[in-house]
């Protein structure tokens, strides 16, 4: 085996030169560049790992390769804040740098024990066959950066399982430590692993086998996340494969989840009597999302990804973003999803959508509109549209109950890519009586749409000019539309 | 000056097993023990303090009695909680032991620094000749117990101000340390003094004297809390002495609070135009609130008194209470304070309240119920109701927007106080059209009325027999009543 050991940091004093001003040039202000959603300042992001809060701030790392040319040197980049909002880049990373991790250290958790922040997460590696080895590896962080435990914790899969095995995530339950590893068995069905620590964490036995379906659900679970919510237990994950006859779906992956009665861990398995699988998210791109629980709140953050074809940002020099954080409770067994609301904050003045008036005015790239359709009737909504071009359009017909969200005119890809499942979504929304709540958070590049709220959530990424600013309500019957919108300022 | 040190630790055996039956006794199951309100096992509870989270954990303190008899060995006893719902006690607790607090460990607060929690009181004492000190003490706990710092990091209040000086509320701001502590200058007009700590926490300097009016307030100011909110900075304070022109209150002492512009920390004085003095609580029982602020969260909870006449649980062994904890928001410059989600927990099945078919129902006494009234009639709503006895009377005037509380018949105190205001309150509330929600938290001695999403809270306690568990509604006019009830298990 051969460790592609060009690390970061390995940089001579020249490259570093280049690299900074490499770094510098990109990050300069440019429209495609997300104004309240964390991208990287250079290079790809993925999912978002280590969502946690420790010593009053909240932490979060994301997959990163800064490097395009060494797509295996997966890092993980850090962030901190106080709010959910403003966020600080850390000074440490995770680097593929050692035999366990040398292919990428992929994605894992963090959690607070005994003061300090630890980590786990999955050490990629290719062997000198090109096999797939994978190793969960603890770690630890302080100020002076983060530091790995020499023998990973978890060796390998247990028996009858394959290498793909990866992203735990850990819990605390009734004072043990648990995590759960997404991974197949050797026949090609995903699963999840629940391991349990020993208390000085150097020791995890598989506790449970996941699989509370009456089937298999496709051939490999990833980044799952198990844990209570509002007195039910809910595992989040990514059933690679699923069949539409499972649960519909328009994406490359599902990222999914369900529901169901908490989980004891007295030994008794994790059953469903009718799993209602259901997607976290109905839009475009929204991936591996991660949990963190903190002070009585469970909040949610997924990557705006994956995309078939190339972003337009990749040419410039970074691409990915990660979701809003979203706040996530259960209500009459329905699982609700709402923009933390830290993020109003950042509010400008309100601004009084009156369509009757005013149906087009123009609105800020970064905005937040907040909307109520009453009646019977339909309504067309563009976002961000401009002469010749509609936008992002949203049609609602209040009768049906049915909710349309179009990107075709703004995502901007190669002509091949623009197939109906990248472009088109439609969403039988539930809603009590005729009315329909939407609330719209648009940033340069990407919207998130929460549906009666948070009921439901359509996401997706958007690509259009600087200039598209337009917003216009047509409409057709009897509706009453109410609302205001905020320019979101950073 | 005479140490009066017999504390509790102190007991001889034959004393502390005396004193063991003696609280188990008292901690025996009685009709008028609360369900899901904390109060002590014996003896006498007073203000809440130390608020706070750390690692993972809820803690929160309390002013503490233990023995009538010894009225100024006042004690902070502590538990801990990982949902605000469900508490166990603490082994620990601050104990009125030193020169600097042997007359009363008197309220403060606490905080995490550097991995520990940190804890900031007032130490009571009485000296030779009977005069008031009062000293700001500071201490750490850890897992063994809570060690007071040798000397108190404050040794008196700067010239000019009385020893009515107390209850340090510490926040940090932008990297530093602050507390904000009550006080009276010496021409008795209320203040509170906001310090600012060396970074060691060691040297805690004037940084500015907070008296946001254009007049003097009242004579002394209890329990600051200053912080921020949605934007907003909020002053919670009690100014004991308050003029009814500038706060109409009918209790003993306010519980008031003004909302601001955010508090700079550099230097300019916080200043109001026009400040809005308003009660935190509407009701009867609501005093030296403290708040805590975790993970994006700010909450509030309550002593639930004083009370002018002594509770009928006091001649057996017991009494005094907190109030719920709530959620505190601000929305268009209002003050919100709903019940935590956390409380949902205890919830038994929802029961439908029918007031067409079923205007009476047996309630459980504790029981949270959520009505919502529409129109623009007159409700008259008992709860707790028996044979001769109405219960707690609430009084809706859907078209006069008033509310009214009156618990004469479940206050059974000596008849010379049962006057109007420790028995009636009325509140013209505002709301968006003609509908009142109320949100009734019921437990075995106190109700916490919740109004219109919790933009006014009206708290009390009340003492009736057990068997008072009818709950009847009588419709005058156009009015809709809807909403449901939930037995509150523990």
């Amino acid at each position: 085996m051969v460790l592609d050991n060009h690390l970061l940091r390995d940089l001579t004093v020249t490259e570093k030169e280049l690299w900074d001003e490499k770094v510098k040039q990109i990050a300069d202000q440019h429209s495609l560049r997300q104004v309240f959603h964390i991208e990287a300042p250079i290079g790809f992001l993925g999912d978002p790992n280590g969502f946690s809060f420790f010593q009053g701030e909240w932490y979060l790392f994301h997959q990163w390769i800064p490097r395009k040319t060494k797509k295996k040197m997966v890092y993980w980049r850090g962030l901190t804040s106080k709010d959910l909002v403003h966020w600080k880049s850390l000074p440490m990373t995770i680097d593929p740098d050692t035999k366990f991790d040398s292919h990428g250290a992929y994605s894992g958790s963090a959690w607070v024990n005994q003061g300090q922040l630890e980590i786990f997460y999955t050490g990629n590696v290719r062997n000198q066959e090109n096999e797939r080895e994978a190793y969960q590896i603890r770690a630890t962080m302080d100020e002076k950066g983060i530091k790995k435990e020499a023998t990973p914790a978890i060796m390998q899969p247990p028996a009858g399982y394959t290498m793909n095995f990866r992203d735990p995530k850990v819990w605390q339950h009734a004072g043990k430590t648990y995590a759960i590893i997404g991974t197949q068995t050797k026949d090609k069905a995903g699963r999840a692993i629940i391991y349990e620590a020993s208390a000085d964490l150097k020791a995890w036995q598989v506790k449970e086998v996941l699989q509370p379906f009456d089937h298999d659900l496709g051939y490999m679970w990833e980044c799952p996340n198990f844990f209570e919510l509002d007195g039910s237990q809910v595992l989040i994950f990514c059933p690679q494969g699923a069949t539409q006859k499972d649960l519909e779906y328009h994406t490359l992956f599902p990222n999914a989840f369900v529901i169901g009665p908490k989980w004891s861990g007295d030994g008794s398995e994790w059953k469903l009597k009718q799993p209602k699988l259901a997607l976290v998210d109905e839009g475009f791109e929204c991936y591996a999302s991660q949990i963190v629980q903190a002070a009585g709140r469970t909040i949610i953050i997924s990557w705006m990804g994956p995309s078939k074809t190339p972003l337009p940002t990749e040419e410039l020099g970074w691409s990915g973003c990660l979701s809003l954080p979203r706040e996530m409770s259960i209500k009459d067994g329905k699982l609700y999803q709402k923009p933390i609301q830290e993020l109003t904050s950042l509010f400008g003045t309100a601004q009084i959508i009156d369509v009757e008036h005013s149906p087009s005015f123009q609105a800020s790239s970064a905005s937040q509109f907040k909307v109520a359709f009453k009646g019977n009737g339909q309504v067309l909504w563009n976002i961000r549209a401009e002469k010749d071009n509609p936008g992002l359009v949203i049609k609602v017909d209040l009768k049906n109950q049915i909710l349309e969200v179009d990107r075709q005119a703004v995502f901007p890809l190669v002509e091949g890519a623009k197939t109906e499942r990248d472009t088109h979504r439609k969403l039988q929304y539930s809603s009590d009586g005729k009315v329909l709540e939407l609330e719209v958070w648009l940033d340069h590049t990407s919207f998130e749409i929460f549906v009666n709220q948070g009921r439901s959530v359509l996401s997706g990424r958007l690509f259009t000019t600087e200039t598209a600013q337009n917003c216009n309500f047509k409409v057709d019957g009897n509706v009453t539309v109410t609302g205001e919108w905020h320019e979101i300022v950073k």
